[in-house]
């Protein structure tokens, strides 16, 4: 296992800043008064391809070798890092395939194609996908990028709170969703490098809490397939992203469905912002447990942005 | 008629300062992409209050002398201008009134009520509204901050794009919505006054087009309750507003009702940002006219976030 250290995340930057944008930090009176303490949101639906998975996908493409190009990458997700690959691999020229399932919406495989990269059907099944994934990767050579255990998916994730911090000052505390736990790994890996007073929160849905579980286990535990709004936290922890979590997470924070709904609906009333389900879970976990927060300076990560316009959670009726 | 001017506009910004939020240009590559343009959208659906009408509200409440606080301000409107008008007179601490037709959204009153304003209601009539108007006016002694038709309200909305153009150099033209035209009116007299050269452009619904008729007429029309999405553009021009648009606008150009949809779903799509119906009218335009815009550095103002979450354009079914 490949640990990857604050160095990894400097080059990280410098590899990856033509390619990202420097996402902005929005605070609201609002949100402070509702918790009593003071919030920044470090806006990651604004990042290209709409969420910070671009941050890691982009860093693995960037710093792959000359002679490996030509085979391109290769990755299974029908998620924001399958969107993120594709834009990363569209913008250095190379093969890029993503392996999803065929149930998967079509506006998703339009948005990887749309970015320029190639959907590989599978039957929606683990065996399945790990099946059409190995016969794209024997057939193409392509460079595999996991969404999340892949040190230099982490380290590219890092840089979100690497520059959350450079801006917002003395924070107490940084709460961000975790699901695999890639922008968890990454939070930690700066934070204990360079603000190790820095307390770390993961917020989890309760419904898809297997992380919650695990880092009380003290080992990893992984469910199949649960079900839960936040749709991009249904994944397990993997080696590489438990190493993290159970090194320097301070405690993991559950919400319950309509909580984070909640949550949800009040950022984009209130700060007139799309964003993901799962990037509400840290303010309804924040708005539960307000005694732990309450007059602290608080950064959150807002992850994610891509969302089905068409059914959003509290128009489901 | 009272014509404000540039030192008008220069005394309201300083005064305001305190009480807005200097709001943030955004870019998107794919909307240049789209149109062909280099567009800049000054975001002022994260306004204080939701809108870039807290920035005319505040001049005239913070510009009130002494000896009329105690009588407070009132108005008549059920839209952004009575929830900015609130939120100033909240600022200062005098009391505000707003006359609102009893069929108004009960979300929009307890907005009102939220900033600390009181809701007057009236029949949904221009009769019943005037009437129980002049009786609030007749008992409190109140200051009438007219919606649009005021030099301080003016001259407060021309502090927008004074911060547009202090941040984007060179602009060959800015687009803005026209409904009563506060807005466009505070454009016309910035512009005119710091940077001649960029083209002002108001941009309408067809169902609601009588600032177009008017223009072409060179007389004020004004039409009986138009109906279209965007609910913030239905009033009509009154004599003050005239005066700068039929002096200084290039052109008014028009968008269909699926066209301003449209728009509106593509700008929270791609740029995850909630904008009102009516802010969509002018990306509607420059879609359409896309030879008078192409090539082109291009202001936009999205004038405003409050839009009912619950009830959204493209989720009617």
């Amino acid at each position: 296992m490949i640990i990857p250290d604050y160095d990894d995340v400097l080059e990280a930057h410098e590899r990856i800043r033509p390619c990202i944008h420097r996402t902005p930090v929005l605070t609201s009176s609002f949100m402070n008064e509702l918790t009593g303490a003071k919030l920044f949101f470090k806006c990651e639906n604004f990042q290209k391809a709409g969420a910070f998975k671009v941050r890691g996908a982009t860093n693995a493409v960037f710093g792959l070798p000359q002679d490996k190009l030509s085979r391109g990458v290769a990755t299974h997700s029908s998620g924001n890092h399958a969107l993120s690959l594709s834009y990363a691999a569209g913008r250095r020229d190379i093969p890029v395939a993503v392996v999803m399932p065929r149930t998967a919406p079509e506006a998703k495989k339009a948005a990887v194609r749309g970015y320029g990269g190639k959907v590989v059907e599978c039957e929606p099944s683990t065996s399945s996908r790990e099946e059409v994934f190995a016969q794209v990767v024997a057939r193409s050579g392509a460079d595999f990028v996991h969404p999340y255990n892949d040190p230099r998916v982490i380290a590219g994730q890092a840089t979100c709170s690497r520059e959350l911090t450079e801006e917002i000052k003395d924070l107490d505390a940084i709460v961000a969703p975790i699901g695999g736990g890639g922008m968890i790994s990454g939070t930690c890996l700066t934070i204990s490098s360079i603000a190790p007073e820095v307390k770390i929160y993961a917020a989890e849905p309760e419904k898809a809490d297997d992380a919650y579980r695990s880092f009380k286990a003290g080992h990893i535990i992984a469910d199949d397939a649960p079900h839960t709004v936040a749709d991009g936290l249904k994944v397990p922890l993997k080696e590489l992203t438990w190493h993290f979590v159970s090194n320097h997470v301070e405690d993991i924070l559950l919400a319950g469905e309509q909580e984070i709904i909640d949550a949800m609906y009040l950022t984009w009333q209130r700060m007139k912002i799309v964003m993901e389900p799962s990037s509400a879970v840290p303010l309804a976990t924040i708005i539960k447990n307000r005694e732990l927060f309450a007059g602290k300076r608080v950064g959150i990560i807002i992850t994610g942005g891509n969302v089905d316009l068409n059914r959003l959670p509290w128009n489901t009726n």
